[in-house]
């Protein structure tokens, strides 16, 4: 039997107050699909004189899981915004340009286009140069994306799968049908 | 005479009514520092049957200029909200996961914690696990960061420049100061 893959489980399920049963659950889900699940976090990290270096220390801890894993499932709900987690995204960025295996989902059916006009109030207009524009004169993505088309488009083109569910609010971060159809798709694959 | 490092121009300026000035603007004060410049746009991009495909071939174009470059002057101005733009935090990502020379910069002084705090309208306390939370029971970041800890963490534990600078509001998009700073750090190691 071939040792099994191992999937690093990029999320801000680090940052909710029951981080420990979600990242559990996900990491549970991942096992019965076949996978090693890797999950970010703070358990051991090495203690530090100041904050700033604890800091540093979690992205050493961090990235050494990453370059363990053989592959990431970044969970791109929006956080704290219309967007992505930063920390999520910066991940899925690492992974691609480390050559190894990528997926993404979405709890929020809204589109990044969607999002982005939300964010403007949908005060969007077409330009004279024909480009779909906000108030303030910037440019939105409209190319039926979940996020800005580097991620989208990065996992996309690796052939990973982009799984869009959209969650009950009061299951935004507990609902984890996209994340297991991530799982499925990359076990077919297999 | 060695050949010039090739620096990729990573930023939100693309969204702006103004990228190629702004763009053109960068990259002359990167060949000024010695260095080639490549920055992303949808110049040249291959025209495609649908805008889905479209995003995607930006997406190719874009990995492409990065798989070619050197290096990365990540510019995380907070975008749209409290957060760097994620195609950006894609890239710096990826940049590091490559192994690339990495940089970045913001023209926003005010630390990751005092923008997450704000999104909360500074509603924080300290919560029985010793953790900053917010009002929803998420945790916030305290590290003396500009960005999610991946981010500055990822560029400082590289030994790149992770510059700051309180541009003015009216010039928060065209005040190089920060990065050129990123430019004589890189151009000293060079």
């Amino acid at each position: 039997m071939p040792t099994a893959l191992k999937l690093y489980l990029a999320g801000p399920e680090v940052f909710l107050p029951d981080a420990r049963a979600i990242l559990d659950a996900k990491a549970a889900l991942t096992r019965a699909h076949g996978f090693e699940a890797i999950c970010p976090g703070d358990l051991a990290i090495p203690p530090a004189p100041t904050k700033h270096q604890f800091g540093l220390n979690i992205s050493e801890v961090d990235e050494g899981f990453m370059n363990r894993a053989d592959g990431v499932i970044a969970n791109l709900t929006p956080f704290r915004g219309i967007a992505a987690d930063p920390g999520t995204v910066f991940e899925l960025g690492y992974m691609c340009g480390a050559g190894k295996l990528v997926a993404c989902y979405t709890n929020v059916a809204d589109s990044h286009f969607k999002r982005s006009a939300d964010f403007y109030a949908g005060d969007i207009h077409i330009a004279e140069d024909g480009r779909k524009r906000a108030s303030d004169g910037t440019m939105l993505e409209d190319f039926e994306m979940i996020e800005n088309l580097m991620l989208h488009g990065g996992v996309e083109r690796r052939g990973g799968p982009v799984a869009v569910h959209a969650a009950e609010a009061d299951r935004l971060w507990t609902d984890l049908t996209a994340f297991e159809q991530c799982l499925k798709t990359l076990a077919e694959r297999r």
